[in-house]
């Protein structure tokens, strides 16, 4: 086949893929994860249950594709924040709030089984890791720099920042998770 | 039946009752939650199974109620720590400091399964409110006072509080408790 053919296979490919990941978020999020089917998302996504098998073993393997698209996404619009112009403690400070934000929404997506499953994808416990590290790295050039406190060793205070930030999931509104990542810095200088 | 053999009765049922709760806990914690059944916990307690039965219906009866009296003897332990002398910001860091320590111990029994399952329990919900509200009234205290922060209310700093001082789960030592503690209180002062 020339070269050209291939890519529009390729093409075509990713865009079905695309649309099975969306549609399946879409009906686990309104059905719950127990209730959705092979043939439901076949249906949605307007292909035929043997064309989606060719893609996906099943509902499980679907969902932790879209999870993994998810977290790489998050991860790379917070490496984006990180690179921002700035000082350590005001690109820290975008950092964790962006990391606040995402943890406030992804609550609010789903229910607890649907949590529970994907987290324990091992994807997350890498992300976490390398949210960890960011957050570290960011902390040592603060101390560095004399800007951010530097008599607690960086890779403890990435931890205290990263389960204080947890509590936005609770917090009723993005007023609040501005002042708990105000709190969370007047911690770190 | 006099009086006294009344009491003598109870004391006997309190004591087997103990003993049903230490022995299970202790199996749960060697062989894992999903392996220890009723015949092994009446064998290790020396009593009959028929006698087990009059006291608990199954396994996970009886770690509910084991967990609900560690629960209740956490908080009342932290209810001492708090009404200890001193000054609001000192008590503060005592309670938060001894509910890391616990938060660290309770970690390292029992294996992921266990710790589910012991979660899933309201009394573990109704706890963490009770615990909410002693920080919070301490924070209002302190502000009160003027020795802590008044410009974020008592009850979101409570929650930063709470869940800086999870980060204790993952702290190699008591040292870095310690640390972790003095970070945390930094933020509220």
């Amino acid at each position: 086949m020339p070269k050209l053919w291939n890519e529009t296979i390729e093409a075509h490919r990713r865009d079905v893929r695309e649309a099975i990941l969306m549609h399946t978020s879409a009906l686990v999020a309104e059905h719950g994860l127990r209730s959705v089917t092979m043939s439901q998302i076949a249906e949605k996504t307007g292909i035929g249950r043997a064309t989606l098998y060719k893609y996906f073993p099943d509902v499980e393997t679907i969902l932790l594709a879209w999870h993994e698209r998810q977290i790489a996404g998050h991860l790379e619009h917070l490496a984006q924040v990180r690179d921002q112009a700035g000082e350590p403690a005001a690109r820290l400070r975008a950092v964790l709030e962006t990391y606040a934000h995402i943890s406030r929404r992804s609550r609010r997506h789903g229910d607890g089984a649907l949590m529970a499953f994907l987290h324990r994808d091992e994807q997350v416990g890498h992300a976490q890791r390398r949210l960890h590290d960011m957050v570290r790295d960011l902390l040592a050039e603060g101390a560095g720099v004399g800007v951010l406190r530097a008599d607690v060793a960086p890779d403890e205070l990435a931890t205290y920042c990263l389960y204080a930030v947890a509590a936005a999931r609770e917090l009723p509104s993005d007023d609040a998770v501005r002042r708990l990542v105000m709190v969370i810095l007047d911690a770190c200088v």
